[in-house]
């Protein structure tokens, strides 16, 4: 579960107003923070306290990270000039912090540790954009005006995310998950066109360290073929595709992630039950599921129906 | 092509800084930006200037529509209290300019006019987060801890629906649109148990009036068959499903309108107008499909871009 210490009181003790980028700077309180949730809830992986735009933060493009926003660019990305802002990532030097956390991390884990960067779409459009957007229209503007800007774009960002991924296996992450999480706002032909190639040399180069892929977005029931083959071990689905949909999509000789509504956990237990055995039957007790939800866990989940969420997950069985 | 005056210098000389609910209540003003984009653009049909919260406003719910946000409300949906707030419309008393422009509209179009509500699950989720979302947390917390109140709260949506649509076909539009924008936030099991016999109740009664009913929202793709089944003739569909693979999921019985990705009017034409082709030729040139965009055309888009749109739409003969 992503984010899943987001809901906690010793997380908020913890990170108190300041910015997050400024606590993922300091690998004490990451290591910390990324322990918290495995500590409460029992799961079976923990994923590492970071941020997408980590990378194109920590080479100066000029990102941060707007409480209550999210990542914001004051200065967005225009043009070929930009380009200049978007150098090679030297994780050792730029981004210390995040490996000093994941040793960190693996010293006290004795479960799996997943790292992650933005998938070079996602951190696109927030560089585009200057912000978060419903529409990503200058992002589309740029696609189907400028072909050769776009693709030295997605150049660039391909080349960061690779680096920082290939930085974290080595710091030792057991898996890697991609989060494209906007790449859902495309279209099929979108997708095939603009972003593929480059997610596919993003799995491709790390597909050389042997560690698991996973590949998440939100709204990508369209894509999930697609973002199967572009060459991810493990597709992650939000909740609006039936997860034996998503599995038809995705194809058998992957795994499925998902794919609970987190928006539901603030019901009744009892209607949270009724999804979480529906989503268990309907995978029908098949090898290759990682449950988990559908997206981030929201802030004002209380920990103790995310604690129940593991539970009942960890004793279902599947009556034959 | 909804909203498609909002691009246009004479809808902002007409608008101003005014807000749209009070433009909405002028008759003349609502009727000449209805208008303004038929004589531009000559498209086939006008929609009416309103907007979806127009008869929770009117009742007196407490729904104001910020500039740059959109519709809040300052005391949200909480408790049965809240129900009081949700009398029936008297579209007569409560929203006669609608109908003044509905009326207005009619002597000057030789085109048919299209009316228009809110689905009551798209309402429903303003009136309960107090503003747009992106997870409708409070929604579906709603839905899933109290689903007495819920039923209560789309009853009564639902009367205000049906009142509202058929004082419009009284008043002589020649076909309705249910907006269910943010339906695609839903699982289908969560739209079928919770939305769909409020939708179907509307698109039954409207059925009996014989105008043709229109039903959309963004993101839908896993809903299209239910939204189909509810009862519309035309679904609408964004541009993240392919149109052909939509038309499938809709049945051959219905219309199917759409999916040009309104993000990429901001492109060059050549790539605009390969879209629009590939719509056109995905479709195969078979009956029952209105070309249109995926989604409202946002403010920054170059009006001599649509009329372009709309000529090649209006020229395509389809190679056989």
């Amino acid at each position: 579960m992503r984010q899943a210490g987001r809901s906690l009181p010793e997380y908020r003790a913890l990170r108190k107003e300041g910015s997050i980028l400024e606590a993922i700077k300091k690998p004490d309180i990451s290591t910390e923070i990324t322990l918290q949730p495995i500590r409460r809830y029992g799961v079976d992986a923990a994923i590492l306290f970071s941020d997408i735009v980590v990378p194109v933060h920590a080479i100066g493009f000029g990102v941060e990270i707007e409480p209550g926003i999210g990542p914001v660019a004051a200065d967005p990305f225009r043009s070929s000039d930009d380009l200049k802002r978007l150098r090679n990532l030297n994780p050792e030097l730029d981004t210390p912090y995040v490996l000093d956390t994941i040793k960190g991390c693996i010293e006290e884990l004795e479960i799996p540790l997943i790292g992650f960067a933005g998938g070079p779409f996602t951190v696109a459009s927030y560089l585009i954009e200057g912000g978060p957007s419903r529409s990503y229209q200058k992002t589309k503007a740029l696609m189907f005006s400028d072909r050769k800007l776009w693709d030295s774009l997605m150049e660039r960002l391909t080349d960061i995310t690779i680096q920082s991924l290939l930085s974290q296996v080595e710091a030792g992450v057991s898996a890697i998950q991609l989060f494209d999480s906007w790449a859902g706002s495309l279209s099929p032909s979108q997708y095939e066109s603009f972003v593929f190639p480059y997610s596919q040399k993003v799995f491709d180069i790390l597909g050389e360290t042997g560690v698991p892929r996973i590949h998440f977005g939100v709204g990508t029931g369209e894509l999930l073929s697609l973002m199967s083959d572009v060459g991810a071990d493990v597709v992650g689905v939000d909740w609006r595709v039936p997860i034996d949909t998503a599995r038809e999509r995705i194809g058998s000789r992957k795994a499925v992630q998902g794919n609970l509504d987190p928006a539901i956990l603030g019901g009744s237990w009892s209607s949270i039950e009724s999804e979480i055995i529906t989503i268990m039957k309907k995978i029908g007790g098949k090898p290759g599921h990682i449950f988990n939800l559908g997206h981030g866990v929201t802030p004002d989940v209380n920990p103790d129906v995310l604690l129940r969420v593991v539970e009942l997950v960890h004793d279902f069985r599947l009556e034959t």
